[in-house]
């Protein structure tokens, strides 16, 4: 069907998404908290198995054939014509980080959950089976966040968790991540939750945006072009300890050396401004004493890279260290550079995940039938479709994030900004789903 | 007496300190400690109260008149042959932070009571009192040396200690120094500790480096010229929380900007080396994550002024706004820059403190009688000689200090090497304590 079809097609069906029914699952889902302030809803918790409860009995009322996976991942399937063939996979996470909002992840949930009502209400027939997924344990917030440990269940599902995380994967009481499933009633199998190679035909999110390009910009809908690779670098600067009235040029000073750098790094990114971005966001002074010359500086530094032909043609490494080569000589500091993606057997950068053209050029389209404004960008925050999208097509549609604010109590998106996300997720969903 | 009269009067005296009894009190002392890695004996603690009560032994068969003040410090006085002449106070503190070394301090209390035994032993007379200080409370580090309250009972000494901070200063279990004063069997009288202007004709203390100065150069004997002002600023740079593939021309990075001032900084003292030093040595980073540009960076810069000329003709504050200002401009930071002197009632930078010169010019004759190397130097660790310094002349010989390491069970000074400096000591009290 080309662009002028379509939008006969969606004038024709007049489908609409309800948006009571959309304030009534968000704000229901936001009750299953273990906090007062904002929305804690870890992985295996007791209010994580309540969330559940709710939405399994709604997906009932759709009449999905309900089911949970080894990993407490919840599934709701809407029959195809085609029983054999790849499912349509729509969702996103309904756990949370602690204090964390009501809108990050559950409004994913909620926005498949609208689309199958809309879909079975208007009876309309689908060829590719549609599976709703209730991701758990995205933010993997009780696991130690900082370890890695995020996104976990959507790596299970591709195939890119491993048996060793699941005992290694420890909450702060000392339960691992097998030892929690288990206790939540979970058979962990790896086999059984990893999804084979084509039997997914699309997976499609809608997520906030966890940043200010929409809000900054008045636009309804942010279609993600892709997801930048990404570089990360870890370096240690050895100086040495002295106290305050140490003469200058007898100092080795780690933290004058980390400075140039973080300046270096800066300029790197400039100067390829639109093809790759890049800070030190982390910084540690060690002993960060006001009294004292430091001995040792610690940093990370990040940069994304926005497209393939800059990701295959660019060696940060071999820049990162010409700089690391002049600072040293300039600070007599010594400095170490290691490459962090390589460090966990990732190519390093990792490459852009470019997301299925296809469906963003369906997404244009309806935008623009649904009178909604919208932009197509390479935007940067990890996602379940991230990591479904470098094996399976995927989608992510942002809906506005006020004030950029997430991970927060604070944290907060207009019900009706995510009906109009909603809106748009069905039609495509609606099209994916047919031949 | 003139230079040549002393080394006359030396070699006649033939005085000299005794090894084994400074390594009996020396390794005595290392014995009090509530650890077994390095010397924890915190202020107002039984080991405290141990260490007390073998000093007060040990003078007590020097002859000396013992008591204790009102905050804990153990006086030992040789009267003098005019009983109503200011005192020759000698001595240093036996108080270690935790996990410290048996060094720092306690050679100082070890030098000043072999000190008096030698003019016992040699029945030498004493015009002016010789008061023997065995000092409290120096670290600070049970009330939080982070907060300012080290060198306290120096100050309480001086008079610069409020009755205020023996309330808020409070250790890790909540009990504040007054409470903890009192269970030790005190009775906290500020106005009883304070002694007035006038009544100290000089305060003599012995001190490991904590630097490297002496040991790199092959050096015994430290002379401490002047203790450098201070001038401690604090900055906040806010910028905006970003993540790591926003567009670099749209960013407010508080971390770019911070090294740039880091960097400000280091150019301003190398274009002064000599008359001033400083870095920032502590800088923290909110919220310190790999992924995302920082929303908040706070850091302290230190510099040190070696001279009354330099310190009364440079506005350090001055020069840091514009370097802010220019900051602000290239990086679309908001920078807030404050004096951290100021803030406490003090001028800033504080003036240098000129150490005796009278008693530093004795120690150089003395150390050219005994053929002890030396080398005069401002030196920048806070100790209770400086704080006695800006209100009665005070002197500060250092003895080396292995690798600079202290605070740390490491904390290691060669026992003969300790003796020179008490040899040293001892002339110089005897000179300082006659007409």
């Amino acid at each position: 069907m080309d662009g002028y079809n379509l939008q006969k097609s969606l004038r024709r069906s007049k489908l609409e998404t309800n948006l009571d029914r959309i304030i009534t699952d968000m704000e229901k889902m936001a009750e299953f908290t273990s906090t007062t302030e904002g929305v804690t809803r870890l992985s295996y918790s007791k209010e994580d198995k309540q969330a559940k409860e709710y939405l399994k009995k709604e997906m009932k009322k759709v009449n999905l054939k309900i089911w949970e996976d080894g990993f407490g991942n919840l599934f709701g399937r809407r029959e195809g014509l085609n029983p054999d063939a790849p499912v349509v996979m729509i969702g996103s996470h309904y756990d949370t980080v602690f204090h964390g909002g009501p809108i990050d992840g559950v409004a994913g949930v909620v926005a498949a959950l609208e689309v199958l009502r809309v879909l079975e209400d208007n009876n309309i027939e689908n060829y590719y089976p549609i599976e709703l997924i209730a991701m758990n344990a995205e933010e993997g917030y009780r696991f130690g966040i900082s370890a890695g440990t995020g996104i976990a269940n959507s790596r299970a599902l591709v195939g890119k968790m491993t048996e060793e995380e699941l005992d290694s994967a420890k909450d702060r009481d000392g339960i691992s991540k097998r030892e929690a499933m288990i206790d939540y009633g979970l058979v962990p199998d790896l086999n059984n939750v990893t999804r084979p190679k084509g039997s997914i035909k699309t997976f499609i999110e809608l997520h906030n945006e966890q940043g200010r390009v929409l809000e900054e910009t008045n636009t309804d809908i942010g279609i993600v072009d892709c997801f930048p690779g990404t570089g990360t670098y870890l370096l240690k600067f050895k100086g040495r300890l002295d106290n305050t009235a140490v003469p200058m040029d007898a100092r080795k000073d780690p933290l004058l050396a980390a400075s140039k750098f973080v300046i270096a790094v800066n300029k790197i990114a400039k100067k390829m401004d639109g093809k790759i971005s890049g800070q030190v966001g982390r910084l540690n002074v060690d002993p960060n004493l006001a009294a004292y010359v430091s001995e040792e500086v610690n940093l990370n530094v990040q940069f994304r890279i926005f497209d393939e032909h800059t990701h295959n043609t660019i060696d940060l490494y071999e820049i990162l260290e010409q700089e690391v080569k002049r600072i040293e000589k300039e600070t007599d500091v010594e400095i170490e550079l290691k490459s962090y993606e390589a460090r966990r057997g990732y190519s390093n950068p990792t490459p852009p995940i470019q997301m299925s053209k296809e469906n963003n050029k369906i997404i244009e389209e309806v935008c623009e039938e649904l009178k909604y404004s919208y932009i197509k960008a390479p935007l940067g925050i990890f996602h379940d479709a991230v990591i479904i999208g470098e094996f399976f097509p995927a989608t992510l549609i942002y809906v506005p994030c006020e004030g950029g604010i997430t991970h927060h109590p604070d944290e907060w998106t207009d019900y009706k900004d995510i009906k109009k996300g909603v809106d748009v997720m069905l039609h495509l969903v609606k099209k994916a789903s047919n031949k």
